[in-house]
């Protein structure tokens, strides 16, 4: 294991001392329970959003805490469900009286403790509503999840709700996007490596040279075929087909186009699969008028790419062109 | 070699096609020669600033094109100099008669074709001056290069720089700012892995599964010593101390630290290095008052992370905190 830390026990305290002394002007970070909030939290009457999950996907979620995006994030352990503890404490911090909106990825332990957390937190008096992101059609009911998993509409989710919060929409309205967006998003990811997570030690999972995993999830979870592999244009419609067979988007729509780097995968490389995404899309007749390329929601160090297609309507390209200033996601202001 | 691409022949072009098709808003594309301006170049009456390099260390430069930053990146082959035609005709396009500088990586390749690049520009009236940034403390004279090798602080530079051509600084003024944040900037880098070249399809270099290279170039150019790996607190300070001895900062000083990922290290990583670093600065009584920290300069899918130290004044901190709006450094409107 070839890694840039000290005892594997400390990597995610490590890295939020990191963020803390980094971005202190953004975020404040709370170290027991650990949970990054932004730095004006509570904001009164603002409804509250918070996320997160496992540690190894940065800079999702805890770069994603400013104005115009997330409260508060918790981070698990690497690859881990963060505990109820840290979410109570999380909801609590960042409620300024207008409810909080849990924006929570299908994976069970995330969704079973989201909901523990909503429960202790209303038992204290925040009123909490909770929308799960299922947006990945690569496989139904896998490791960790029922139902299909929860992936890069996640990113999308928590900024135009975060554009949502910060415009002054009430917990109904913001909930009421949250499911629009998790309801006209499909994501489908590939790996050409494993990751190695620091406690294990080991590859999470092994693929031969020349082979690659169509469908792979965030946390190496098994995808719809181990295959040889093939040219980046190839792979590239293995992924974005099924999304468009799933979902209600055709000649004349618009959308947001997010080719996600898995971590591994150079930027010159996603840019290749940008460009044929986008091209393929424009076969169908679909208008890609917003674009989001990087490595946004990442598996450690894998290597690997991930498409989204989210079909945009007036109030969500307004939402994802409003204001934005966390640490990883910065427009305006 | 698993990379997502198609041709390793067509891996440039096709993402630069990808770039222009996911940010047509900011930049536009130039095929033939390749290089990207931003949107609305030539802005009349302002000093233009053109960067360049071999591809393969994105976002740098291309992803730095925009309002605020650079106003043309020339892109050559992967870890290959472009060639005087690119730049001579990036010179041309963004010429907005107020002069241009170039901003170059003291790479010897770089150095004589922007050399050659300006003669031929100014030859068609154009006024053109060259900055050489040459802040790596690792070694003097390497593979590709006399004297330092430039890393860091170019990115640093083209963002300072940048936002004083904005704010309508001259030609004499801009190229001033650019040798002040050379003179105050040092950088050390290291690798946990190497790198594969798409043309060449093996390992630029070879590292055991125990070993670390100290001082390694973005190009995986030798470095100081390779030893066995340590801990990331242990390497940080290898990184750091030969900055330190070289650069005149000290008690009471403000700086500005960018701990940079050279592409497969994950960004939980690079948060725990950011925050040994911070320490260690803390320690010598340097205040660390704006950060960087991420993936900004690449050597491709090579695991490690370099650190830059810039000592900052008044006038740097707010050219730093200037707006600027390019496809991978956003700030302000």
């Amino acid at each position: 294991m070839k890694k840039l830390i000290n005892d594997p026990s400390d990597v995610v305290a490590e890295a939020l001392r990191g963020m803390e002394a980094a971005h202190g002007d953004l975020i404040r970070v709370n170290h027991d329970p650990a949970y990054i909030v932004r730095a004006d939290a509570p904001v009164a009457g603002k409804v509250a959003i918070v996320s997160g999950g496992g540690s190894g996907h940065e800079p999702m979620h805890g770069g994603f805490v400013g104005r115009g995006m997330l409260d508060a994030a918790c981070p698990g352990a690497v690859f881990t469900s963060p505990t109820p503890d840290q979410m109570q404490a999380a909801t609590t911090a960042v409620d300024g009286g207008a409810g909080v909106l849990h924006i929570v990825k299908n994976y069970t332990g995330d969704v079973v403790n989201f909901e523990m957390a909503a429960e202790l937190a209303e038992a204290e008096g925040a009123s909490v509503r909770q929308v799960v992101i299922d947006d990945d059609v690569a496989v139904k009911d896998s490791l960790y999840t029922a139902g299909r998993r929860g992936v890069g509409a996640t990113v999308l989710a928590e900024k135009i709700c975060g554009g949502a919060a910060e415009r002054g929409d009430d917990l109904d309205g913001v909930v009421a996007l949250c499911e629009r967006v998790n309801a006209n998003a499909r994501s489908m990811g590939m790996a050409l490596t494993s990751c190695t997570v620091p406690h294990a030690g080991e590859p999470t999972f092994t693929l031969g040279e020349d082979e690659m995993e169509i469908g792979i999830g965030i946390h190496g979870e098994p995808g719809r075929e181990r295959m040889p592999l093939e040219p980046a244009d190839r792979i590239v419609a293995r992924l974005l087909d099924p999304i468009m067979e799933d979902m209600p988007l055709g000649d004349g729509d618009e959308a947001l186009l997010f080719v996600n780097g898995m971590g591994g995968t150079p930027l010159i490389e996603l840019y290749i699969a940008y460009r044929r995404a986008a091209e393929l899309l424009g076969e169908r007749g679909v208008r890609v008028t917003r674009s989001l390329v990087g490595p946004w929601m990442t598996a450690l160090e894998m290597a690997g790419a991930s498409v989204t297609v989210l079909k945009l309507d007036a109030e969500l390209t307004e939402l994802w062109d409003a204001p934005v200033v966390t640490p990883a996601l910065r427009r305006g202001a």
